[in-house]
């Protein structure tokens, strides 16, 4: 379960105070502020703070006083100009804190990202719900042959239970050694009062990478767009990606005007190499290209195709 | 001046409209938002945006959900023991965003504190004002003799007059040049409409180190505090040191229990090396105590003494 | 085991070819250089790089040319100096990467220090060897009741060896797991080739947090005191301080001049807070001091007495 | 003068001086290292230290022992790789300190690529020389009509004559009162016996922006390329742009595979936006485009036909 009624409880309650601010505030945001977004089968992302908006990009890039008095097109415009030429210090004015429950091994893989502030549930002090991640049956697959660290096709549904069984028998094993050390149930009981507990430092290494963690990260908007330049790409693992999908769509009702420019100059961009654009330049000149003149690697050619299909009737391979 | 009739409509203006918000607000802080708080002759310090507040800190130290029910002195506490423990993560979770004018020179030793963001007003595209720093006469200081970047004595009003006159003629005949260069007078005029304006980007290579610039800065409180406790130490340089005093009276309204615990723990604290907590223990102890036993330095004997004046009468220099 | 005798081959074939440079040379790092020093039951640290010595921090200090021709004693009161002082700058002018491998729990620790290079042993390109951290029997302790995130007493002989045979048990079998979905077993050997190996990324979530993993991990020496100081403390889980231990002798070796002032200026320096400071003013001065009146907390007071015992005789608790 | 003769002599004995180390040493990078290569009428780069090479950024990605022996080809394929796809981490992996001086506009936008290690030249502790930078006459050009923060056409001979004078006027007399101030003439001989020197802190305040700094600059390879892409680029400023061209050198020596790839993936390569994209894949399939039907602002068409001319047949103007 991804939130449990207690924790609704008080996001219910919290929700209902507000106060009166003189701060650039988004409506969208507020109206999803606090609330958990389910993530994978027992994981949420929600948005606890945040400071700024698109136009206090517009403002940083302006050095001006107040918000501006500039029309919509122009901040559009001043926005795209911004994220077109790298200029990313205007977008590192805006912020945003967000509650995230995720499995430990994607945590391993967020933290990476090092220019953010982070505060996780601490395993040393507190003890660890039985909350463990089991990829739904279309996630199973095999090895990628074609990629190295990626996926490839999807198992047989028979073999994807089996690894469904194997990975909760594994993870709930792991689980009750944990608790049987600690010396608490699930419930926080103490199973046998005749024998301590095990420092829960050292007990938590026994669980598996699948058991859930939960943290606060914050992280300015530039470096956000980054993160999710690199998690929501498709190489990225799925279940990393699948969180920042999520917090894409956050990104879209908080500063829509960023959104748009990040999707055309970076998230659909596509840079070609030196190589790349001459070979391209060639062929809208109608010269002839090929694999082995072009300098390109297999793969590189077959990206290039995959983008300019012309190119496959130029020189087949 | 520091702001100008206009900028001070726009922010009068600005504090006109308030919105709706669930995000943790700060009353204090909402009283002066926007407002510019003067520093030196021209400069001043504005909050433009701020992110939470003491209670931000409690809720990463507990990465809770909510805002919390614990009472106000548990939370005193906790920040305290957090500040005292060097637990700093829980620090960054709160954030602020200020609009400060200032000196170049002063900018230049800012921009040291690298963690944080910052947009400047930029000379390349915009044309800066004729605004010098001219120190008062109480700081015109001679050359310290027992501090080698420091200040020593004032020097007598005439001579703080005639160097006040040789820092005011030196930056008008610099800004005269570059008002030359560019072919814009003071009001935006074209000098000599015969004759093409030089680039603003060399043009500005002419103006002295006391010009003022502008910037926005935004940075996380536990970074905030690292700056302040450096440039509010006495050893920091005067022109900087006034700009933090008057962020440290923002901190105290903003974050009151953070505030002090930083005072208590950090700047009014002192740490004793090995060999000073070992002569300060003797002397508890009422053992001697001598400068050429402890194997500390005579300037830090002489802070030592400074801190425990019955040192001195164990072991006179 | 901590390394293989091929991987000890490589290392020794690697000691055998040296260059000639005019870089800054430090002997007792060459002597150690690529060398593993074990640490826990299979893990290491080895210096692979470094950049940079004492006279490093001394030249930037100095902005000097060359490698400066004050004398040895000159050196070390500035690196002293630099040290009480904070200022920080200069010791980022050294660098050194070491080769760390490291239970995953304990490398969940280590990136929480955010200002350092890292490359890991990907799991989701290649294939994690069968090797768990098992703690040894004498560090199998309870938790702590006086410290919430702590160890307290060792617990039994007889404890100790069920915990860990739990902790062996459990490893085992979530490798044995992690070794049939990807169809290979410990050797490379396909296990059964009727069926596809699990993409290995969502294998290895099923391995616990004791698994061993291995990085590149290269940092600058400002950066790394800081590191040492939090985690060859007391207080830091007893896996991560033994790397922290390691490393310290490296330091020690690599720039003693910097090491001796660290120990002197960090490690064993205590920071009185302004109460402390008033307090243990008062224990000099012979005045009558209590806890009460103090403004410390009763762990503040506690830890105070253990450092001035004098303090016990006038105010017992 | 880049240097005065005494530095030089200082440089040659450093240069006399070989240790054997067993560390990564490229030989291009002895020849050269110290040496102060000349930039601008008075500043210079040299390389003071370094660590790393190519190889060390494929030892990272491969996280093996030693030093590989994987052929020359498949190493430059791999850096091609991590570049093109952005895997960075790599290439922090490697480091080089830089002693560089040049004239403080130049200092101040240099700094705002923050993660880098800098100590400078401290103007509160020591006097500044007697050095501004004086633009070359090919240089002193007036503002951009089309680039409202670059330079457009050079004025005429005798305009940039007289540009030349005010700078040197200005910046001379600026120094005559730091001198002054300060009380010490150029040779550091005292001024006048009968008054105090003022705070050199204070009097620094006096000089222009092109007056002469130094610092020693530690950066890893990656953040280096990222300096290096923006300062390289024909949009930064002169002055900064001859700094990072001077450094592309060192880069092409020190890390010739890292290099190449650089100029391919980076320098010489143009990211499509998705707009932009589908421009080009109707130019090459030979359907008919338009600058109003592609989403394109002008500025965005205009870069496109600089490097698809066909596009300009299509579609005039």
């Amino acid at each position: 379960m991804t939130i449990t009624p207690d924790q609704q409880d008080e996001i219910d309650a919290a929700r209902l105070v507000t106060s009166r601010t003189l701060r650039p505030t988004v409506q969208a945001v507020e109206d999803i502020l606090f609330n958990a977004r389910p993530v994978l089968d027992q994981g949420f992302v929600r948005v606890v703070d945040y400071m700024g908006d698109d136009a206090s990009v517009i403002q940083a890039a302006r050095v001006s006083y107040g918000r501006g008095t500039k029309k919509v097109s122009e901040d559009r415009g001043l926005i795209r100009y911004l994220m077109r030429h790298a200029h990313s210090t205007p977008f590192e004015m805006a912020e945003i804190k967000l509650h995230v429950k995720l499995p430990i091994f994607v945590a391993r893989q967020w933290v990476r990202h090092r220019t953010a502030s982070l505060n996780e549930y601490s395993a040393r002090y507190s003890i660890l719900d039985k909350e463990f991640y089991i990829p739904d049956k279309t996630q199973i697959s095999e090895q990628s042959k074609s990629n190295r660290q990626g996926r490839g096709e999807a198992v047989s549904e028979n073999q994807a239970f089996e690894i469904m069984k194997l990975l909760r028998d594994d993870a709930e094993r792991s689980y009750a050694g944990y608790a049987w050390m600690i010396n608490e149930d699930d419930s926080g009981a103490v199973i046998d009062a005749g024998r301590p507990g095990l420092a829960r430092e050292l007990a938590r290494i026994n669980l598996t990478l699948n058991t859930y963690t939960q943290w606060y990260w914050k992280v300015n908007l530039h470096n956000l767009l980054h993160f999710l330049r690199l998690r929501a790409d498709p190489h990225a693992q799925y279940e990393i990606r699948v969180y920042a999908e999520e917090i894409l769509k956050i990104v879209s009702l908080w500063v829509p005007l960023t959104y748009e420019a990040f999707q055309d100059y970076k998230l659909n961009a596509f840079t070609l190499s030196a190589q790349a654009l001459t070979t391209v330049r060639k062929l809208t000149e109608g010269a002839s290209v090929s694999r082995e003149d072009s300098g390109l690697s297999a793969r590189e050619w077959n990206e290039l195709v995959a983008l300019f299909p012309a190119l496959a009737g130029q020189a087949p391979q």
